[in-house]
């Protein structure tokens, strides 16, 4: 196919766009980010999550760039491990009620600076590490603490594209995206 | 009853309604085009779809209209049988990466030509067919790229109606729609 | 408690308000009425539904006023079932493809004129009573041809609030919404 | 870290404030506050409810700085119980169709007095209470008369954040809020 025309990436600053140039694993919380932050129980207990198509996109766009992905929860879930298992998620911390921990045992196990992380967040528990990594990013629904503790705020919400738009700007500024996109046309 | 005023149908372009006029199977996406693009899971990895009734009253008129319509998802899914069982689909192809083939394989099997299919879809790989189709349709919310290179977007979004709007476009351009609407209530 | 200050009830036109005095039964359909419209499944093929609170909340006002409230819809579905026993429905018809024969069963079994009925709807198949029946109206995201053969459409969507809506203007027009609501609180 | 910016917190009137710093129970309904009033139902009677994480995050700020917090709910529901247990609630009233017998209950039992209590509603059952205790509180998206009997109004609607921003308003005007984030993330 013909040449992708990617206009639709949000501009970022000089700024952001170096931070992004540097990142190699792509973080985030679920709840609120990969999610809209419903938190769905029936009465027996059992708990739905509600993902997004167009985040699952990113994440595969992502990994076909050679991406790393994870995600760091407090919560442990089932539905999340179905859903990490799908989009081909590399690392998988749940549980975490401190993230920051968990943050600098991922960093030391891969051999990564702090430049080399991107965290995506929506809410208090993540503020320490997004403030930790080389890209914080907060959702655009994210809670307003959340919002000014970030190095860019997302014009999606989260579970509606948010996930998405980090990857394609990321992507976007290592010059992978019309690769990937193509990769993904033709695989 | 009397005479249906349709008014409300979107007016669209010339190129377009010639478009319209030779459509003789409607295709779509499913997640993001029949739903909001939301992927549900519960902590057992049952799956849950969120189809909308708007749609599938739509997919009713095209069938009583004498059009086929037809699905070709990436996801294999049996949310999306028991719902295409409901509605009467005619032609269901689930879990195909690469949706090309499965679009080539049905227009040799039905003998038609690609100027009388229309698909309808949300994000990168609906674009190879969108573009080799007669009619290819964007969701109001699809994402950029897929926007721009369909030939229509809808103003409703996927799981809130688009689907059910480009039934009555392409009914009212082959001057089907308020037959269709006539035998709903007749029949 | 104090005198109810009923200002938010929308001013209606004085043929409305008319048409409200004499509504002695609210008929409704279910999906895109009492719902926003979402159809949705598990893999299973169990059907979900996501009702109103403020809905309900209306039904029970009606319920205290003396009126009656009955269901017609083409679906056939336990969800439904549930839900209409906890609110106390009177009437409940259901897998009904064709709803006039259902209301004319209904007039035939109470013994009132269609002057005593209002319908609310959202698509094609609730057009043929909404026309019949002395109240027609049309859910604020009810499909245009359906406002189009609507008395009033209301401000409020479907499974957000326009069923209760519906039950204010009706009450208010009878001169019964303040003693109900101050039941509400009474008994 | 360094110093919380508290910049979000509404502006609220001197009154509200001087209400709010006698708060000691924060106490809440169910569908439509803790939820957006959707009342979920599968075709088997089970029951679905879908509370907001932010809110979550809210009822932990507000346990961590010392405030008591508790449900009344006219509604008896296992997703409540599931939900309330996880987050901590101290008190929970289920099954109550009137709600101010469990107000003045849970008054006698604590000692305190009804200044010292917040009720947060949406709908008519909960005004008598909102009514009776220190600071009432009626949801962005309450139904009109309960805005009226409210003394503040969210600017978040239920089940997308107007807890949260209860509980922040409150730890603000009793300088409890800063030290509760730094809690948050130190622990």
């Amino acid at each position: 196919m013909e040449k992708v025309d990617i206009d639709w990436i949000p501009e970022v600053s000089a700024e952001i766009r170096n931070k992004a140039k540097k990142i190699k694993v792509i973080l985030m919380d679920v709840d609120g980010v990969l999610t809209r932050g419903d938190i769905v129980y029936d009465s027996n207990g059992l708990e739905i999550k509600h993902f997004n198509a167009h985040d699952g996109q990113g994440i595969k766009l992502a990994r076909v760039a050679g991406m790393k992905v994870g995600i760091i929860s407090s919560r442990e879930s089932g539905t999340i491990r179905v859903r990490a298992k799908e989009l081909g998620f590399h690392y998988l911390y749940l549980g975490k009620d401190k993230k920051l921990p968990a943050f600098e045992n991922l960093k030391s196990e891969t051999g990564l600076h702090s430049e080399n992380f991107c965290f995506i967040g929506d809410d208090l528990p993540d503020i320490p590490v997004m403030k930790e990594v080389g890209l914080g990013i907060a959702v655009g629904n994210a809670t307003e603490l959340t919002q000014q503790n970030a190095d860019y705020i997302t014009r999606k919400g989260g579970g509606e594209g948010a996930v998405r738009e980090v990857v394609e700007i990321i992507l976007d500024a290592q010059n992978l995206l019309e690769d990937a996109i193509q990769n993904i046309w033709k695989t």
